[in-house]
């Protein structure tokens, strides 16, 4: 129950890191690029190939270190079906190879419409009496804006498939506190608020470790507001991004865990997904040289933890 | 520029509604599901099929009385890859037929993200040089959660492309005050701040007839906020979901509307999908009865409406 699954996976590893899969064609090595575009010419389907070959080079080389990926919903959506077809198998491969998958949403909408997201990313479709995982991931993220029976649906699929979801709390973009920092008659912030909001929702998906189903996202670049929000929110798990290419640092990030180095994964997507063309190497090096920049990233963040440890 | 097209659509057909297909499997004719799960088994391959043959039935019906589609994304993305080809062929034939598509996904993200989710939805997806558009819908309804960095992607498709979004601002849904409700220091609820920032952000996408191409959802189920955000709000479209099967009635939407009828589109789904059901039909005439309940519906609100015309 809860993030139970996902927190013996970072034990097990050593690992409180999650690999975003968010793969832009051009981050994508030529050689592959040109071997889809030879077969299918310049269309959706060679890019979505080219796509899907990709990540599962990057999977083959770190499912043995990184307990999840994260792949971007969007970064896929904008290849269209063909697109949807490479998450789905990014999806399915990833968890063949033990990976707890987290897919990158940020869905949200009304009760009855948020019951059909929750089915379609973390639970069953029925279709006259058949069961089918329509995508199947392990978490979700979501957006809260809707209130709680926008996240009722989903709380329903977690408690039934053991998954869970992480809702938007503070994100990591520059604009971000446009909306959430506003201060409320309260005197909480809209963040604050919402954050409070995923502890209540949490209350019905309490796992094994003390933390719930019911995570947030809290982005790296806000390492008060991530300290706060550890403060505040003692039983919900943290999607951290924005480490890395957005500006985040490990000592930052470091105030996202509790005391024994849990309660916190934190995401880097370019900069695993793109380490082969910073470190100059072969391209074809590139799965090789993600393993590199996810072992580099997991030792710059732990080196700022005690420990982890399930206590 | 803005939502001038859909406004056109509107005073041709002096309809301000929008269908919403939402296709659960349950709304389908027997008949229809029974040929295709005849076909390809019990799969999401026909479901998918079946939905499609159910929407191009409706699109048939309606196109010339009704100037607007809305698919929602949920109930495509909940029938997997097979779910999202039906729905890329829905938003194709709608648009063949000459309707405006709403695509309904309440995207939300940080703004390289929303950049995809643009492409992906209002534009186009480079692969190679080659253009390509992915779903290619009118307009897309956004969470706004993320502030102007998640916007500003969508307003450069848009201005590009001739298309619009809708930002969520009170949402018809009985726990939307929750969040959205929640006074700030200033005096101004959430849901007001999220709707100034509506107006603000359409100041660069100004259209021929006084609105612009950011527009806002605004539920049919809370008049008082209608009426109070059409005042604020000039030149911000809305589109109201929540008119009938969710309990809004026309004289409360009626307040959505400036003093021509323009400035908004009200939407309805259930009670247009499965009309068939409700007049107990034969469910082969489930297409015409949708046209019926679409003429019943935009006689009704229309009943309250002044004139719907541009000046």
């Amino acid at each position: 129950m809860g993030f139970d699954r996902l927190i013996e996976g970072i034990v097990r590893m050593q690992n409180p890191t999650v690999v975003g899969l968010d793969p832009r064609l051009e981050y994508v090595p030529e050689y592959i690029v040109e071997k889809k575009i030879y077969k299918h010419g310049k269309t959706l389907k060679a890019a979505s190939k080219a796509i899907l070959e990709f990540n599962k080079g990057i999977i083959d080389e770190i499912h043995d270190i990184c307990p999840a990926v994260k792949p971007q919903a969007a970064y896929y959506e904008m290849y269209g079906v063909e697109g949807m077809k490479a998450f789905y198998k990014t999806v399915r491969y990833a968890q063949k190879k033990g990976m707890f998958v987290i897919t990158d949403g940020k869905r949200n909408d009304i009760g009855a419409t948020m019951t059909a997201y929750a089915a379609a990313h973390l639970g069953y479709t029925d279709v006259c009496g058949e069961e089918i995982a329509a995508f199947g991931s392990d978490a979700l993220t979501v957006n809260g804006y809707l209130g709680t029976d926008g996240i009722s649906p989903l709380i329903e699929q977690c408690r039934a498939n053991d998954k869970g979801i992480f809702v938007l709390v503070k994100t990591s973009n520059k604009s971000s506190g446009e909306l959430q920092d506003l201060t409320l008659e309260s005197g909480k912030t809209v963040y604050a608020a919402m954050g409070d909001m995923c502890e209540s929702w949490g209350e019905q998906l309490q796992g094994k470790y003390g933390y719930s189903g019911v995570g947030a996202v809290v982005g790296a670049t806000y390492p008060e507001q991530l300290a706060q929000m550890r403060e505040a929110l003692p039983h919900t798990f943290f999607l951290v991004p924005g480490y890395g290419a957005q500006g985040g640092g490990a000592e930052g990030v470091s105030k996202a865990f509790d005391k024994n180095g849990l309660g916190a994964i934190v995401n880097s997507s370019r900069a695993v997904m793109c380490a082969y063309k910073k470190e100059e190497c072969d391209e074809r090096d590139y799965a090789k040289a993600a393993r590199r920049e996810v072992i580099r990233m997991k030792e710059d963040i732990i080196s700022y933890l005690p420990k982890i440890a399930i206590e």
